[in-house]
Protein backbone atom coordinates (compact mmCIF):
# COMPACT_ATOMS: atom_id res chain seq x y z
CA UNK A 1 0.00 0.00 0.00
CA UNK A 2 0.92 3.58 -0.59
CA UNK A 3 1.76 3.93 3.60
CA UNK A 4 4.37 1.52 3.22
CA UNK A 5 6.59 2.98 0.13
CA UNK A 6 6.25 6.47 2.07
CA UNK A 7 7.46 5.10 5.25
CA UNK A 8 10.48 3.31 3.22
CA UNK A 9 12.04 7.07 2.83
CA UNK A 10 12.18 7.38 6.89
CA UNK A 11 12.89 3.64 7.75
CA UNK A 12 15.03 0.94 5.99
CA UNK A 13 12.42 -1.56 6.84
CA UNK A 14 11.22 -4.77 5.13
CA UNK A 15 7.30 -4.75 4.46
CA UNK A 16 4.63 -5.50 6.77
CA UNK A 17 4.28 -8.86 5.55
CA UNK A 18 7.45 -9.90 6.33
CA UNK A 19 7.63 -7.83 9.85
CA UNK A 20 4.63 -10.41 10.39
CA UNK A 21 6.03 -13.86 9.55
CA UNK A 22 8.97 -13.11 11.79
CA UNK A 23 6.97 -12.17 14.60
CA UNK A 24 5.28 -15.30 14.01
CA UNK A 25 8.93 -17.19 14.07
CA UNK A 26 9.58 -15.62 17.29
CA UNK A 27 6.51 -16.34 18.91
CA UNK A 28 6.53 -20.40 17.74
CA UNK A 29 10.57 -20.58 18.52
CA UNK A 30 9.38 -18.91 22.11
CA UNK A 31 7.28 -22.25 22.65
CA UNK A 32 9.51 -24.19 21.18
CA UNK A 33 12.38 -23.06 23.68
CA UNK A 34 9.94 -24.20 26.53
CA UNK A 35 10.66 -27.50 25.56
CA UNK A 36 14.46 -27.03 26.20
CA UNK A 37 15.88 -28.26 22.84
CA UNK A 38 18.58 -26.87 21.13
CA UNK A 39 18.06 -26.92 17.53
CA UNK A 40 15.21 -27.36 15.34
CA UNK A 41 15.07 -27.91 11.34
CA UNK A 42 13.10 -24.94 9.77
CA UNK A 43 10.57 -28.89 8.46
CA UNK A 44 9.84 -29.52 11.80
CA UNK A 45 9.07 -25.79 13.04
CA UNK A 46 6.85 -25.74 9.48
CA UNK A 47 5.51 -28.72 10.27
CA UNK A 48 4.29 -27.82 13.83
CA UNK A 49 3.36 -24.57 13.37
CA UNK A 50 1.59 -24.59 9.86
CA UNK A 51 4.38 -22.55 7.95
CA UNK A 52 6.50 -22.86 4.97
CA UNK A 53 9.94 -23.99 5.47
CA UNK A 54 10.99 -22.58 2.28
CA UNK A 55 9.78 -19.32 2.96
CA UNK A 56 11.29 -19.42 6.97
CA UNK A 57 14.74 -20.41 5.42
CA UNK A 58 14.50 -17.63 2.76
CA UNK A 59 13.28 -15.07 5.60
CA UNK A 60 16.14 -16.10 8.06
CA UNK A 61 19.29 -15.65 5.67
CA UNK A 62 17.72 -12.14 5.06
CA UNK A 63 18.77 -11.47 8.08
CA UNK A 64 21.97 -13.43 8.67
CA UNK A 65 20.41 -16.21 10.50
CA UNK A 66 21.16 -19.33 8.59
CA UNK A 67 20.62 -23.17 9.95
CA UNK A 68 22.93 -25.68 10.43
CA UNK A 69 22.61 -28.72 7.84
CA UNK A 70 21.27 -31.35 9.82
CA UNK A 71 20.53 -29.46 12.82
CA UNK A 72 19.07 -26.95 12.09
CA UNK A 73 18.39 -23.68 13.67
CA UNK A 74 20.03 -22.91 17.05
CA UNK A 75 16.57 -22.11 19.10
CA UNK A 76 18.13 -19.91 21.49
CA UNK A 77 20.66 -17.39 19.26
CA UNK A 78 17.35 -17.34 16.17
CA UNK A 79 15.20 -15.65 19.21
CA UNK A 80 17.75 -13.14 19.79
CA UNK A 81 18.33 -12.26 16.28
CA UNK A 82 14.81 -12.14 16.02
CA UNK A 83 14.24 -9.68 18.70
CA UNK A 84 17.01 -8.06 17.76
CA UNK A 85 15.86 -7.58 14.50
CA UNK A 86 12.31 -6.76 15.47
CA UNK A 87 13.30 -3.82 18.10
CA UNK A 88 12.02 -6.17 21.27
CA UNK A 89 15.51 -6.03 22.70
CA UNK A 90 14.29 -2.34 24.02
CA UNK A 91 10.65 -1.76 25.98
CA UNK A 92 7.75 0.50 24.62
CA UNK A 93 5.69 2.32 27.07
CA UNK A 94 1.99 2.01 25.53
CA UNK A 95 -0.95 5.11 26.07
CA UNK A 96 -4.44 3.86 25.15
CA UNK A 97 -6.93 6.76 24.43
CA UNK A 98 -10.55 5.70 25.26
CA UNK A 99 -11.07 4.16 28.34
CA UNK A 100 -14.06 2.68 27.21
CA UNK A 101 -15.03 -1.19 27.32
CA UNK A 102 -12.24 -1.89 24.35
CA UNK A 103 -9.82 0.56 25.69
CA UNK A 104 -9.95 -0.95 29.42
CA UNK A 105 -10.13 -4.91 28.01
CA UNK A 106 -6.71 -3.60 26.29
CA UNK A 107 -5.33 -2.05 28.93
CA UNK A 108 -5.86 -5.14 31.09
CA UNK A 109 -4.96 -7.58 28.17
CA UNK A 110 -2.12 -10.04 30.26
CA UNK A 111 -0.41 -10.57 26.12
CA UNK A 112 -0.09 -6.86 25.59
CA UNK A 113 1.84 -5.87 29.22
CA UNK A 114 4.70 -8.82 28.63
CA UNK A 115 8.03 -8.38 27.53
CA UNK A 116 8.71 -5.74 25.25
CA UNK A 117 5.60 -4.12 25.83
CA UNK A 118 3.51 -1.97 28.93
CA UNK A 119 0.46 -0.11 29.31
CA UNK A 120 1.48 2.68 31.43
CA UNK A 121 -1.80 5.19 31.06
CA UNK A 122 -5.02 5.66 29.39
CA UNK A 123 -6.61 8.72 28.05
CA UNK A 124 -10.61 9.80 28.35
CA UNK A 125 -12.52 13.16 28.02
CA UNK A 126 -15.10 11.60 30.62
CA UNK A 127 -14.35 13.40 33.76
CA UNK A 128 -16.25 10.45 35.76
CA UNK A 129 -13.65 8.37 34.59
CA UNK A 130 -10.19 10.62 35.06
CA UNK A 131 -8.76 9.37 38.27
CA UNK A 132 -9.55 5.83 38.38
CA UNK A 133 -7.89 2.76 37.28
CA UNK A 134 -8.48 -0.16 35.54
CA UNK A 135 -8.58 -3.48 37.55
CA UNK A 136 -5.08 -4.03 36.97
CA UNK A 137 -3.96 -0.55 37.96
CA UNK A 138 -3.81 1.34 34.75
CA UNK A 139 -4.22 5.07 35.32
CA UNK A 140 -6.86 7.25 33.70
CA UNK A 141 -5.88 10.70 32.79
CA UNK A 142 -7.64 13.82 31.22
CA UNK A 143 -7.03 13.66 27.23
CA UNK A 144 -5.92 16.89 28.01
CA UNK A 145 -3.00 15.29 29.51
CA UNK A 146 -2.22 13.74 26.70
CA UNK A 147 1.41 15.20 25.35
CA UNK A 148 2.92 16.05 28.77
CA UNK A 149 2.02 12.53 29.90
CA UNK A 150 3.73 10.54 26.69
CA UNK A 151 6.32 12.48 27.71
CA UNK A 152 6.49 11.92 31.11
CA UNK A 153 6.17 8.60 30.70
CA UNK A 154 8.27 7.94 27.93
CA UNK A 155 5.56 6.61 25.98
CA UNK A 156 6.55 5.03 22.15
CA UNK A 157 2.90 3.42 20.85
CA UNK A 158 -0.17 4.50 21.08
CA UNK A 159 -3.56 3.09 20.45
CA UNK A 160 -6.59 4.49 19.76
CA UNK A 161 -9.51 3.03 21.26
CA UNK A 162 -11.94 6.46 20.96
CA UNK A 163 -15.18 7.08 18.97
CA UNK A 164 -14.73 7.36 14.96
CA UNK A 165 -15.21 11.84 15.58
CA UNK A 166 -12.16 11.48 18.64
CA UNK A 167 -9.77 9.65 16.44
CA UNK A 168 -8.00 12.39 14.34
CA UNK A 169 -7.22 14.82 17.29
CA UNK A 170 -5.78 11.95 19.39
CA UNK A 171 -3.18 10.92 16.38
CA UNK A 172 -2.78 14.73 15.90
CA UNK A 173 -1.56 14.86 19.96
CA UNK A 174 0.21 11.78 19.70
CA UNK A 175 1.84 12.71 17.00
CA UNK A 176 3.04 16.24 18.39
CA UNK A 177 4.10 14.72 21.60
CA UNK A 178 6.44 12.28 19.60
CA UNK A 179 4.83 8.85 19.25
CA UNK A 180 5.91 7.21 16.19
CA UNK A 181 3.37 4.21 15.95
CA UNK A 182 -0.07 4.16 16.31
CA UNK A 183 -2.39 1.40 16.32
CA UNK A 184 -6.15 2.98 15.30
CA UNK A 185 -9.15 0.92 16.42
CA UNK A 186 -11.04 3.71 15.30
CA UNK A 187 -12.97 3.12 11.56
CA UNK A 188 -11.29 5.56 10.12
CA UNK A 189 -8.51 6.41 8.34
CA UNK A 190 -6.41 8.61 9.83
CA UNK A 191 -3.62 11.22 8.88
CA UNK A 192 -0.14 11.61 10.32
CA UNK A 193 3.11 12.65 8.80
CA UNK A 194 4.42 9.54 6.45
CA UNK A 195 7.19 8.80 9.08
CA UNK A 196 4.40 7.67 11.55
CA UNK A 197 3.79 4.25 10.90
CA UNK A 198 -0.28 3.23 11.39
CA UNK A 199 -1.98 -0.24 12.06
CA UNK A 200 -5.51 -0.13 11.60
CA UNK A 201 -6.96 -2.78 13.56
CA UNK A 202 -11.06 -1.89 13.50
CA UNK A 203 -13.00 -5.21 14.07
CA UNK A 204 -15.63 -4.30 11.56
CA UNK A 205 -13.33 -3.81 9.10
CA UNK A 206 -11.61 -7.28 9.53
CA UNK A 207 -15.55 -8.88 9.72
CA UNK A 208 -16.46 -7.70 6.58
CA UNK A 209 -13.26 -9.12 5.17
CA UNK A 210 -14.58 -12.01 6.33
CA UNK A 211 -17.96 -11.57 5.24
CA UNK A 212 -16.31 -10.87 1.36
CA UNK A 213 -14.94 -14.81 1.83
CA UNK A 214 -17.84 -16.48 3.75
CA UNK A 215 -20.36 -14.86 0.76
CA UNK A 216 -18.52 -16.55 -1.75
CA UNK A 217 -16.51 -19.80 -0.60
CA UNK A 218 -18.13 -22.92 -2.43
CA UNK A 219 -17.39 -26.01 -1.12
CA UNK A 220 -18.42 -29.53 -2.05
CA UNK A 221 -20.48 -30.59 0.66
CA UNK B 1 0.45 -15.20 1.22
CA UNK B 2 -0.51 -18.92 0.69
CA UNK B 3 -3.82 -18.92 2.37
CA UNK B 4 -4.55 -16.86 -0.34
CA UNK B 5 -3.79 -18.96 -3.07
CA UNK B 6 -5.22 -22.27 -1.68
CA UNK B 7 -8.48 -20.30 -1.03
CA UNK B 8 -8.57 -18.85 -4.36
CA UNK B 9 -9.57 -22.34 -5.44
CA UNK B 10 -12.73 -22.24 -3.42
CA UNK B 11 -13.53 -19.22 -4.26
CA UNK B 12 -13.40 -16.62 -6.95
CA UNK B 13 -12.25 -13.53 -4.62
CA UNK B 14 -10.17 -10.57 -4.89
CA UNK B 15 -7.11 -10.17 -2.52
CA UNK B 16 -7.58 -9.64 1.25
CA UNK B 17 -5.93 -6.21 0.24
CA UNK B 18 -8.21 -5.52 -2.20
CA UNK B 19 -11.23 -6.36 0.04
CA UNK B 20 -10.20 -4.17 2.62
CA UNK B 21 -10.12 -1.27 0.49
CA UNK B 22 -13.82 -2.02 -0.17
CA UNK B 23 -14.49 -2.03 2.94
CA UNK B 24 -12.89 1.26 3.60
CA UNK B 25 -14.46 2.69 0.60
CA UNK B 26 -18.05 1.51 2.13
CA UNK B 27 -17.25 3.23 5.46
CA UNK B 28 -16.32 6.33 3.62
CA UNK B 29 -19.60 6.93 1.67
CA UNK B 30 -21.68 5.74 4.68
CA UNK B 31 -20.40 9.14 6.33
CA UNK B 32 -20.71 11.12 3.17
CA UNK B 33 -24.30 9.86 2.42
CA UNK B 34 -25.73 11.07 5.97
CA UNK B 35 -24.93 14.37 4.44
CA UNK B 36 -27.46 14.42 2.13
CA UNK B 37 -25.33 15.10 -0.92
CA UNK B 38 -26.17 12.94 -4.00
CA UNK B 39 -22.99 12.26 -5.80
CA UNK B 40 -19.59 12.70 -5.05
CA UNK B 41 -16.19 12.61 -6.88
CA UNK B 42 -13.49 9.62 -6.29
CA UNK B 43 -11.08 13.61 -5.69
CA UNK B 44 -13.56 14.77 -3.06
CA UNK B 45 -13.22 11.45 -1.53
CA UNK B 46 -9.70 10.72 -1.85
CA UNK B 47 -9.27 14.47 -0.25
CA UNK B 48 -11.78 13.57 2.55
CA UNK B 49 -10.55 10.28 4.08
CA UNK B 50 -6.89 10.27 3.16
CA UNK B 51 -7.22 7.85 0.03
CA UNK B 52 -5.96 7.74 -3.41
CA UNK B 53 -8.35 9.23 -5.97
CA UNK B 54 -6.97 6.58 -8.91
CA UNK B 55 -7.18 3.72 -6.84
CA UNK B 56 -10.43 4.28 -5.71
CA UNK B 57 -11.96 4.65 -9.44
CA UNK B 58 -9.50 1.49 -10.72
CA UNK B 59 -10.79 -0.27 -7.62
CA UNK B 60 -14.93 0.34 -8.24
CA UNK B 61 -14.23 -0.32 -12.54
CA UNK B 62 -13.42 -3.00 -11.58
CA UNK B 63 -17.00 -4.12 -10.14
CA UNK B 64 -18.51 -1.86 -12.87
CA UNK B 65 -19.17 1.00 -10.70
CA UNK B 66 -17.74 3.97 -12.99
CA UNK B 67 -18.41 7.82 -11.71
CA UNK B 68 -20.44 10.10 -14.16
CA UNK B 69 -17.77 12.66 -15.52
CA UNK B 70 -17.77 16.09 -13.83
CA UNK B 71 -20.17 14.79 -11.19
CA UNK B 72 -18.58 11.80 -9.66
CA UNK B 73 -20.18 8.67 -8.48
CA UNK B 74 -23.97 8.35 -7.24
CA UNK B 75 -23.34 8.14 -3.49
CA UNK B 76 -26.84 5.69 -2.58
CA UNK B 77 -26.06 3.10 -5.86
CA UNK B 78 -21.92 2.97 -4.89
CA UNK B 79 -22.91 1.94 -1.50
CA UNK B 80 -25.43 -0.62 -2.40
CA UNK B 81 -23.08 -2.05 -4.89
CA UNK B 82 -20.08 -2.30 -2.34
CA UNK B 83 -21.99 -3.93 -0.04
CA UNK B 84 -23.83 -6.35 -2.92
CA UNK B 85 -19.76 -6.93 -3.86
CA UNK B 86 -18.59 -7.18 -0.18
CA UNK B 87 -21.64 -9.89 1.43
CA UNK B 88 -23.24 -7.25 3.29
CA UNK B 89 -26.44 -7.65 2.36
CA UNK B 90 -26.62 -10.72 4.14
CA UNK B 91 -26.65 -11.08 7.59
CA UNK B 92 -24.04 -13.41 9.50
CA UNK B 93 -24.67 -14.76 12.62
CA UNK B 94 -20.98 -14.42 14.68
CA UNK B 95 -20.08 -16.90 17.78
CA UNK B 96 -17.42 -16.11 20.16
CA UNK B 97 -15.42 -18.59 21.59
CA UNK B 98 -14.08 -17.47 25.09
CA UNK B 99 -15.98 -15.53 27.49
CA UNK B 100 -12.99 -13.88 29.15
CA UNK B 101 -12.07 -10.04 29.12
CA UNK B 102 -11.56 -9.97 25.47
CA UNK B 103 -14.77 -12.36 24.41
CA UNK B 104 -16.91 -10.27 26.14
CA UNK B 105 -16.00 -6.71 25.26
CA UNK B 106 -16.00 -8.26 21.23
CA UNK B 107 -19.77 -9.41 21.79
CA UNK B 108 -20.99 -5.82 24.04
CA UNK B 109 -19.01 -3.96 21.46
CA UNK B 110 -21.96 -2.11 19.39
CA UNK B 111 -19.99 -1.77 15.94
CA UNK B 112 -19.84 -5.59 16.10
CA UNK B 113 -23.08 -5.79 16.49
CA UNK B 114 -24.64 -3.48 14.12
CA UNK B 115 -25.67 -3.93 10.32
CA UNK B 116 -24.88 -7.40 8.60
CA UNK B 117 -23.39 -9.02 11.87
CA UNK B 118 -24.67 -9.86 15.23
CA UNK B 119 -22.91 -11.60 18.01
CA UNK B 120 -25.62 -14.56 19.28
CA UNK B 121 -23.50 -17.14 21.46
CA UNK B 122 -20.49 -16.84 23.77
CA UNK B 123 -19.08 -20.28 24.62
CA UNK B 124 -16.62 -21.42 26.93
CA UNK B 125 -15.29 -24.12 29.07
CA UNK B 126 -15.64 -22.10 32.92
CA UNK B 127 -18.90 -23.76 34.46
CA UNK B 128 -19.27 -20.46 36.13
CA UNK B 129 -19.56 -18.65 32.95
CA UNK B 130 -21.84 -20.99 31.19
CA UNK B 131 -25.48 -19.94 31.69
CA UNK B 132 -24.41 -16.63 32.70
CA UNK B 133 -25.12 -13.22 29.73
CA UNK B 134 -23.03 -10.65 28.61
CA UNK B 135 -24.01 -6.50 29.65
CA UNK B 136 -25.64 -6.61 26.33
CA UNK B 137 -27.69 -10.12 27.11
CA UNK B 138 -25.29 -12.57 24.63
CA UNK B 139 -25.72 -16.12 26.47
CA UNK B 140 -22.41 -17.91 27.56
CA UNK B 141 -22.87 -21.77 26.43
CA UNK B 142 -20.45 -24.59 27.07
CA UNK B 143 -18.00 -25.39 24.49
CA UNK B 144 -19.25 -28.71 24.37
CA UNK B 145 -22.45 -27.47 22.77
CA UNK B 146 -20.60 -25.38 20.05
CA UNK B 147 -21.46 -27.59 17.24
CA UNK B 148 -25.29 -28.06 18.11
CA UNK B 149 -25.47 -23.99 18.95
CA UNK B 150 -23.76 -23.23 15.65
CA UNK B 151 -26.49 -25.25 13.54
CA UNK B 152 -29.43 -23.88 16.13
CA UNK B 153 -28.50 -20.48 15.26
CA UNK B 154 -27.04 -20.76 12.00
CA UNK B 155 -23.72 -18.90 12.66
CA UNK B 156 -21.37 -17.99 9.99
CA UNK B 157 -18.39 -16.87 11.65
CA UNK B 158 -16.68 -17.77 14.38
CA UNK B 159 -14.19 -15.79 16.70
CA UNK B 160 -11.33 -17.29 18.75
CA UNK B 161 -10.55 -15.58 21.68
CA UNK B 162 -9.44 -18.37 23.77
CA UNK B 163 -5.73 -18.65 25.34
CA UNK B 164 -3.69 -20.16 22.81
CA UNK B 165 -3.84 -24.05 23.64
CA UNK B 166 -7.56 -24.05 22.88
CA UNK B 167 -7.22 -22.52 19.71
CA UNK B 168 -6.80 -25.02 17.36
CA UNK B 169 -9.67 -27.56 19.04
CA UNK B 170 -12.33 -24.67 18.28
CA UNK B 171 -11.12 -24.15 15.22
CA UNK B 172 -11.61 -27.61 14.46
CA UNK B 173 -14.98 -27.36 15.87
CA UNK B 174 -16.20 -24.31 14.24
CA UNK B 175 -15.40 -26.07 10.47
CA UNK B 176 -16.95 -29.57 12.22
CA UNK B 177 -20.23 -27.10 11.99
CA UNK B 178 -20.20 -25.69 9.31
CA UNK B 179 -18.73 -22.16 9.63
CA UNK B 180 -16.51 -20.88 7.10
CA UNK B 181 -14.95 -17.59 8.02
CA UNK B 182 -12.99 -17.26 11.50
CA UNK B 183 -11.31 -14.48 12.90
CA UNK B 184 -8.56 -15.64 15.65
CA UNK B 185 -7.27 -13.56 18.49
CA UNK B 186 -5.38 -16.51 19.88
CA UNK B 187 -1.33 -16.18 19.12
CA UNK B 188 -1.03 -19.29 17.46
CA UNK B 189 -1.46 -20.19 13.82
CA UNK B 190 -4.86 -22.58 13.61
CA UNK B 191 -4.75 -25.15 11.05
CA UNK B 192 -8.13 -25.20 8.59
CA UNK B 193 -9.08 -26.65 5.46
CA UNK B 194 -7.89 -24.39 2.15
CA UNK B 195 -11.94 -23.64 1.91
CA UNK B 196 -12.27 -22.05 5.48
CA UNK B 197 -11.12 -17.95 5.38
CA UNK B 198 -8.65 -17.67 8.66
CA UNK B 199 -8.08 -13.49 9.75
CA UNK B 200 -5.41 -13.10 12.64
CA UNK B 201 -6.20 -10.56 14.97
CA UNK B 202 -3.82 -10.88 17.72
CA UNK B 203 -2.60 -7.68 19.33
CA UNK B 204 0.70 -8.59 20.07
CA UNK B 205 1.74 -9.54 16.89
CA UNK B 206 0.22 -6.02 15.94
CA UNK B 207 2.32 -4.55 18.50
CA UNK B 208 5.36 -6.56 17.17
CA UNK B 209 5.09 -4.78 13.73
CA UNK B 210 4.84 -1.58 15.05
CA UNK B 211 7.89 -1.99 17.90
CA UNK B 212 9.47 -3.15 14.65
CA UNK B 213 9.13 0.46 12.86
CA UNK B 214 9.37 2.23 15.86
CA UNK B 215 12.66 1.08 16.36
CA UNK B 216 13.80 2.02 13.04
CA UNK B 217 11.85 5.38 12.30
CA UNK B 218 14.52 7.78 11.84
CA UNK B 219 13.04 11.74 11.61
CA UNK B 220 15.11 15.02 11.38
CA UNK B 221 13.44 15.92 14.58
Amino acid sequence: MNEDKEIKKHCPCVSEVVTRRLSLYLRCLLMVNREGDEYISSKELAERFHLNADQIRKDLSYFGTFGKRGVGYNIRETIEKLKEVLGLTQTYNVAIAGAGNLGTALADYPRINQDSFGVVALFDRDNRKVGTRTKTGIPVYHVTELEEKVNELNIRMGIIATPPDAAQGIADMFVRAGVRGIMNFAPVRIRVPAYIKTISADFKSQLEVLAYYVSKIKTSD
